[in-house]
């Protein structure tokens, strides 16, 4: 029995797949340079061809959030910068074509590694992932296609890389890895695919061969190597009452959201595309509080057609069949880059230019988009939302911006929904401490708590250093939401929540308490937040909240609330 | 007569000096590298030598603060990355040394000045200033010394670095400068240096010979070149007019800050060391609102011992003579650096691993800092801050170490004050919102603005796209401002603000009705703060104040104020 750490629930028992790479070594040889460039220029075309192919078979089972990183491999793999640093050091060096990939590829991973900042750290990966693949081709080596496993299986692994998890099918009844920890990217991953998930098992690659019966209790975070008969009993009974658990889930999807004291919210799902629909109906979701359009930007390597766009909404509208979707206009800038996009250098790209700051000067970017929503309108029940607003006078003008194109719509003959709403994101310190004001002008709020939480403790949470201050239970936070919602319904507004503070289920009490109106969070996490909320009461959530925010800090609520409320 | 921009409050008729800066031409030529790195070994030698030297006699009359800018220069001349670039360069190319010189300094600029921003175009601007002095030392070229001129001048230049502003004596009546706006360093420094000054004056290069007599209304921004008697003689009524209304703020130094109706405030100034003590005394500051002890560390190739600290903050406790005086704990990372320390790399560094945040983990450089400061306590008034306080944990953290180091002190027989009183500065939003449970931990607040703005605003107000929302008259701010305000009084607890916002005119009548305590700005600030004070009913700005609450621009606010206050 190895002892790792749970990191996606569920209990299973089946023979291990161990996955083991192929040992790449590589020789520094003389090469004849128009070789060697061919042969590099097959690799790359190959490599390019592979994560393609990766990418589409992930398709069907991952959202356009989680495909994200094959964008980030195909830009690194196509990146002529890239190949022409490895194809200068073949040319001038006279050295073979795998011996220059390495050396670069090296360099480059030393250089981001060396920044110690998680962002570029994931960099490193993406460059690390990719020559690993262009390696293999080069060498003729084969990589492990776990897409063939056909009968059911644990894997065991020193790590999955993206592409890995990527891959993984429904024969696949769980994994557990030598290293990673409860957010690293397998652990989400795992996560969404509900795969369970043992992480950071220290000796499991040591003791553990192909064929071996493996029993992964990924609740409590176990890994049985060859399990005799009564472990086998027991994981067994474990599984059957998490299964059951999830039935009873199940059983929700289409219940009410309601408080045992009769107090109804709405409970919805965040998507990055039309693709991610189905798992919010299927959780029973009550409608998309945050459809993230930036997918649509960065997934192209041109800014996306109003036709395009237009297509895009109407699919997602449609398929929610007449439920409420909330669209947030493009929010590109911060860590989100386009291929074909130049963004001024800034010292902090996070307080920068980005989201409605871009879309207020770059206008015309902008109103292709609006006029693609106005269009979509009519095919659903459309919100619309505008991130990164702080001033009222930046609402103003980009509501201003939203009623001309409307008008012009009109005016061209094109229907165009008569109650689309025009909200904002509260995601910046400034906007919910006026949210009263601001509530005069938008017809609703959704408070991206990220980035909230980030600008109101001044600190980046990608930053190691600093990290400790990302607090969702800080009372100042709880003050900060609270301060939103009173200013909303002062004026007879309704209030979302779209950051990832939604769907915690310590968290949907105390939101509860303050008077949120929806929580908007992953497709997975709507059925155990809809249980919690059915159990509890609304007048006690109340005083609960009301409690919090006189604390002194975020130990003391989470203390608190998990001492009065089992979630 | 000439139209420029009034940076710098004056008028003045004197004999125009014109500044010519040597006209430097560089040719390639082949170079033997021995000799060619003698020479250059000798200039740079001779230009870091040349920058004390004008860092000495500026030393005079500016502040620490003002000095910061020579640093800057030593360190990029005294970079060894720099002169190894270009040594590599004679020796590789065989080149002359000031072609190799100017060929590497026009690649630094050219890449700084390409990044959108303005900490980066400071860089820049540092290395044109060094690379020139640089390049007339190797062409044995003579830069102008502006310390010899001798007789009453009015300067007319077409741009005045930083180098040169810190070379102007008392024979300087003031400069016309062809380029610049109100806030480039010419004007700041014109400004603290009580200079008159007008900037952006076309034509003026083209127009003035040395020697010709120029008028300079600096109230208005007009150049007139050897103007008539008439013109004369109204300048001169113009400069009697504005010297009696400095003598009349200056019969208000040992007035009291209290206003029509009897509310007592107190007005401070914000320092950067011992030297600027006699600047806050002579314009009638009441206390010391603010020291900023990171000079201490900048200005040093060391961290600075506990000797050297307590020297420093014995030195300003005694020269302030028994007045309050605030120093705030080292406040270093974001745009400020050591030269002996290695920060992380970070993708946002205003977000990130600084002021306390690296206190508490570098534990041994902020018990060095308490240590001296209470032993200075015993010479004069002190209150201690520490900086970027974004939890309750934090501050109480920071404080247990301030009473580890009392108690240990006392141990060792070492007297300490034991009225010293221990607050933080509020800067960041967090702390704003819930200042009310913060003041049951610290004594007093100090208001940031600077950083309040940037982080409430969620903006950088260093880049250019979004400076447009460092608006300290937002309403969302008036009520951060507020919360901290009545936060502290709730429990009885005193709140300061040395932020720019302190010392603006039509700042002060809205702070002071929201019940601000002490305003603490730069020296040159503080009479003119205090006329506007003794000049209001509190009654009536407390009444001002509220409606500004509730407005819903900073343009609304402003209006407002500007037509209920003269200022």
């Amino acid at each position: 029995m190895l002892k790792g750490i749970a990191a996606s629930a569920g209990v299973n028992v089946a023979k291990a797949y161990k996955l083991e790479q192929p040992e790449v070594v590589i020789e520094k040889r003389e090469g004849e340079p128009a070789a060697e460039l061919q042969k590099f220029d097959d690799a790359l075309a190959k490599t390019v061809k592979d994560i393609q192919g990766v990418k589409e078979r992930a398709a069907k089972r991952l959202s356009d959030e989680e495909l994200a990183v094959f964008d980030a491999h195909l830009m690194m793999a196509e990146d002529p910068e890239f190949a022409s640093q490895i194809k200068a050091m073949i040319e001038n060096d006279k050295v073979n074509a795998e011996y220059a990939a390495d050396t670069v590829a090296n360099q480059m991973v030393a250089m981001f590694e060396a920044m110690d900042n998680d962002y570029f750290r994931e960099r490193a990966a993406d460059i690390k992932d990719v020559t690993f693949r262009l390696k293999c081709n080069l060498l003729g080596l084969q990589i492990p296609d776990l897409t063939a496993i056909d009968e059911p299986a644990i894997i065991v692994a020193h790590d999955l890389t993206p592409s890995d998890t990527a891959q993984l099918n429904e024969f696949v009844k769980g994994f557990a890895t030598a290293i990673g920890g409860k957010t690293s990217h397998s652990a989400i991953m795992a996560n969404s695919l509900e795969i369970p998930a043992v992480v950071g098992t220290k000796g499991i690659m040591e003791n553990v061969k192909t064929g071996d019966v493996i029993g992964l209790d990924a609740i409590d975070g176990f890994v049985y190597v060859n399990p005799d008969d009564v472990t086998v009993e027991m994981l067994n009974q474990k599984s059957a009452a998490f299964a059951e658990e999830k039935e009873a889930l199940k059983m929700m999807v289409n219940a009410k959201s309601i408080t045992t004291d009769g107090h109804e919210v709405e409970l919805a799902g965040n998507i990055g595309g039309f693709k991610d629909v189905e798992g919010v109906l299927k959780n029973g979701g009550e409608g998309v509080g945050l459809f993230r359009t930036e997918f649509l930007y960065m997934d192209n390597d041109h800014f996306p057609t109003e036709e395009e766009q237009f297509e895009a909404y109407k699919a997602v509208l449609e398929g929610m069949g007449g439920r409420k979707v909330v669209v947030r206009t493009l929010d590109i800038g911060g860590d989100k880059k386009l291929s074909y996009y130049t963004f001024p250098e800034e010292m902090n790209p996070f307080l920068g230019y980005r989201a409605i700051r871009l879309c207020l000067k770059e206008q015309d970017i902008f109103r292709t988009q609006l006029r693609a929503l106005c269009r979509a309108s009519v095919y659903g029940k459309l919100c619309i939302m505008f991130p990164m607003i702080a001033t009222i006078d930046e609402f103003r003008q980009a509501k201003g911006i939203f009623e001309d194109v409307k008008a012009e719509l009109l005016a061209e003959g094109v229907a165009v929904a008569d109650d689309i709403q025009v909200g904002m994101m509260v995601e910046i310190p400034a906007a919910a401490v006026l949210a009263d004001e601001f509530s005069k002008y938008a017809d609703f709020f959704s408070i991206g708590t990220n980035d909230l939480i980030q600008y109101s403790m001044a600190a980046d949470r990608m930053s190691e250093n600093v990290s400790y201050l990302y607090q969702p239970y800080n009372p100042s936070i709880l003050r900060l939401v609270n301060m939103t919602i009173k200013g909303a319904h002062k004026n007879g507004k309704w209030v979302g929540m779209c950051g990832a503070m939604a769907g915690e289920p310590y968290a949907v009490p105390i939101l509860l308490g303050l008077g949120l109106d929806e929580f908007s969070m992953s497709a997975t996490q709507i059925l155990k937040a809809r249980k919690v909320v059915t159990g509890l009461s609304y007048a006690d959530m109340q005083k609960l909240a009301e409690k919090c925010l006189n604390m002194d800090s975020a130990a003391e609520v989470l203390d608190y609330v998990q001492s009065e409320v089992k979630a």
